[in-house]
């Protein structure tokens, strides 16, 4: 019997609901198919900030790093919105993912035949949306030095940060994009700001280099300002986008808002060995916490992403895909993605109609 | 009789057509108002560039600058793609907007009634919004140094970028919004990456200190990432935006999306004093220049924000906006918002139609 160490970091808000019920369906997923788990569950975020006075403690990074694969609820809330920077649920999240190396963020953006009501865009360019947006995550702005907050010349407070791209940085990144789009419907799209910003003409230099190793892979460019456009305009356009950090965060959740459904999107952040990190896109959700009103099908869809991409353990990933479309197909749906004909229920209950469809 | 001097940058593409025909109009609106215009043509762009080998000669610089407003068409094209970064078009527009000092762009995003049809967002969501972006337009990471490719110790190329606000930048830009959201519905929505950026952590601190000198201006606060699914989700929520250089770039292109007729949209640009720089924010359509297809309401409407924010002449201003409203509803179209039952026209005789309705 295979055995696996998974990093559970239920954090803030509807995180603990989340994980929770993610956690049975990974497990009989898992049982399923022959796999057992060990489950280490470890303070972070808020959470983490409450206990020991940091947003993640030492023993939980690394309780993430020995493992196979991390599990993440939600990170942040109200409650700790007005702390000093480095005393804040986010920069948990930050030095979590330094900390593991996961430099590839992958983050699905996909509409469901199910739910194509739930775009405010109209149906007919919001159906058959499908695509994987690829997130450069520990580097860029993000992370760049020199960052902070001086005085200048004339008693001026000003504010700094640095967007750096060194080459080795964009090749790698720009691998996995171009692996990703292979195994997709082959096509690239690398969104830059080439047109003012340095850092871009070198990012998409390096990624035009590339592409002569993926001649099954047809590459295009695009500036960001326009992709934020296209994205509304023909959503369809677009099979893989790789991008930076920074355009990634914005790209990313306007193209899971597209979907209307970010009650329902995972995501995988990868490095290049090691254990990847698994977490739905969505937030904390610090207004209906405790409610039992989450939807937890992000979650358990990153523990897809987990068996898929973190373990290589394809079938039972595809198990829990199944269930959860399943689930939906018999009308099974949380107040986000609620509409008149359907079934309401809460996070509980529908991660027992997902378990009972596996 | 009032005379003021104009410098018409027509730029590339469509931009000739669209200066040619918004020029006509300004000219009838200023006639009907007592006012006289003295026009000078100046090569920029890809124009400039073929004619004598940069984007923005020395006298169109200096004709910008000793005018009392500047009315430009659009910049770039394929030709010019692959030229060295400060060959390019683009840089042109940069250098302008930096010698015009014009720190503050205006960029409206309207639904019409008339065209509420042409958004990719249902009708319940597009119709009613009217937002106006405030955007910072000489600083941040366009123009921040340390800028450029180096060699790092290990003989590899590295891109860099400074996003870098000092207070008084920050400040300015935020009483143009506070003044502007006053005008308007009396709400402020500030976007920022706090959670993240030191850069806007001092954005942040800066616009919430000013707030109080606005008391009537209702402030609130949003990261970047979250407003790129709102204006997807609820776009009626917003009616004054103000953001950085690079984010209002991107956030400002999202939303003229939103309308669905960004062949509509008009955007000012205003420094401290000294002319201001008007245009539409469309691109220069390099595949439709020259055909009459062109779409010219945008740089028309460019023309009525010359009137009203460049020369303080409100009426003339809205005898423009008056006539475009005419023109649609006697149902005439361009191309790119013609739906079945209107009356598709050229860019020529779009002008006309808005030259009998002045
Ligand atoms: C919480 C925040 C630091 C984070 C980011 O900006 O990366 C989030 O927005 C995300 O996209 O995962
Ligand atoms: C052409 C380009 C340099 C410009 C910008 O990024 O500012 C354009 O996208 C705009 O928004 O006016």
């Amino acid at each position: 019997k295979k055995r696996y160490n998974i990093a559970l970091l239920p954090g803030d808000g509807i995180g603990p609901e989340v994980i929770s019920v993610a956690k049975n369906v990974l497990q009989k997923a898992g049982f399923l198919q022959g796999l057992e788990f060990d489950f280490q569950e470890m303070p972070f975020g808020g959470a983490a900030l409450d206990l020991v006075g940091v947003p993640l403690p030492e023993e939980t990074s690394t309780a993430a790093k020995q493992s196979d694969a991390v599990l993440l609820g939600a990170i942040g809330g109200y409650k700790w919105d007005k702390n000093e920077k480095h005393l804040r649920p986010e920069m948990g999240l930050l030095h979590l993912r330094r900390d593991l190396k996961v430099f590839a963020n992958l983050r699905p953006a996909t509409v469901l035949p199910q739910l194509v009501d739930a775009s405010t865009l109209k149906k007919e360019v919001a159906q058959g949306v499908d695509m994987m947006i690829v997130r450069e995550l520990i580097g860029g702005i993000y992370f760049g030095e020199p960052r902070g907050i001086t005085i200048n010349e004339n008693g001026e407070e000003v504010g700094v940060n640095t967007e750096i791209y060194a080459a080795h940085e964009i090749d790698r990144i720009a691998r996995v994009a171009f692996e990703t789009a292979r195994k997709r419907r082959g096509k690239l799209c690398s969104v830059d700001k080439a047109n003012v910003l340095d850092a871009s003409i070198l990012w998409r230099k390096r990624v035009t280099a590339l592409a002569s190793e993926y001649p099954d892979v047809e590459l295009s460019h695009m500036y960001v300002d326009n992709a934020a456009m296209q994205l509304i305009r023909y959503p369809k356009q677009f099979d893989t986008i790789v991008t930076n950090n920074i355009f990634g965060d914005i790209l990313s959740d306007e193209a899971s808002m597209i979907t209307g459904s970010i009650g329902m999107l995972p995501s995988a952040s990868l490095g290049a060995s090691g254990p990847g990190l698994f977490e739905p896109i969505h937030g904390s959700a610090p207004d209906i916490a405790g409610q039992d009103k989450a939807n937890p099908l992000a979650t358990i869809l990153s523990a897809a992403m987990l068996l898929k991409y973190g373990l290589g353990e394809e079938t039972a990933a595809k198990r829990i895909e199944d269930a959860v479309l399943d689930a939906l197909n018999k009308g099974f749906r949380t107040g986000d993605i609620y509409s008149p004909g359907n079934k309401l229920v809460g996070c509980k209950e529908m991660g027992e109609e997902v378990l009972k469809s596996l």
